[in-house]
């Protein structure tokens, strides 16, 4: 499968971690934590697990730039 | 200033493409490009230049998550 | 690929339209219009062409309820 | 009210799941399934229940492309 | 209509600027200026006009929280 | 640090409700209240408490705009 997202940033998971409804899922790319707040079922659904591999994707338009 | 997004990516800017009203900023951050879709005020704003540094800023409820 | 977003509408592409950066892409999903609105380098990196076969991922925290 | 979200789908409640502080309220609409993750409050405040009629909105700038 | 966002803020047009597909729309609310950036469409389906009432809906998961 | 997000709402944090993974964070910016959903860790990490200052981040590509 081929998605319209400008960044896809592959990883490894390093951290899960499981709320009522929502998830944070820690990935370590080339060294840089990225964190992503999905559905309980999702991380289910896509069988993570820390330690596994998996891929995080962001839309252009949901990334902001600031400088010092 | 500190931020509630979860992730923040420092790098440098690699290219910019200004449209009508929306520009295409991407970053490399550690041997990652991180395209963001910004307004073209946001640019000249923050004086975005190829060669500057910029921090690339997720929220983590815009982080998706997928395996192969 | 199986992606974290709890949201995949599979439809038919029935419109395309490019600005200078950003484009608009229409899918007709199960006779409903939904609408992306996506970098004209994803349209191209994608080789969507109306009349084919495309789907519509939406995040769940990306969607509105509203009642009457 | 009008809004500028491209996307309305009108549907029918089939799911309410609350968390601590966000729910995932899941719609049928013309036979597809799409889940919104919104606050605890709004479920309350918008009076959903299931077997209720509402509205999924989603702005185009949220919406992903995938093709296989 | 009732809608789940969290951010419901009523204000006054005071500029509408389009690009090729994309328009930017600032308002002033309770003199805080307040930019949304909508389709083309959006704004004429809309009619909005300088000058004209409208109100800018957020949803909750799409404010980020800075401080000094 | 300056930041591309055209909303920047300084205003006094006059309420804090955490959820398992998730917090409500609601702003008083000039007699408006704006709801932020964002993480606990960004809550502690923020060190943000009812009466002090913050202020509420928007990406314009985040704000829909509804008319009666």
């Amino acid at each position: 499968m081929k998605i319209s997202a400008r960044n896809a940033l592959p990883g490894t998971i390093v951290a899960i971690k499981k709320g009522a409804t929502t998830a944070h899922v820690t990935l370590d790319v080339a060294g840089i934590k990225i964190t992503a707040s999905i559905t309980n079922e999702a991380v289910d659904d896509l069988g993570l697990v820390v330690g596994g591999t998996a891929t995080a994707i962001v839309k252009a338009s949901d990334v902001l730039i600031a400088v010092a």
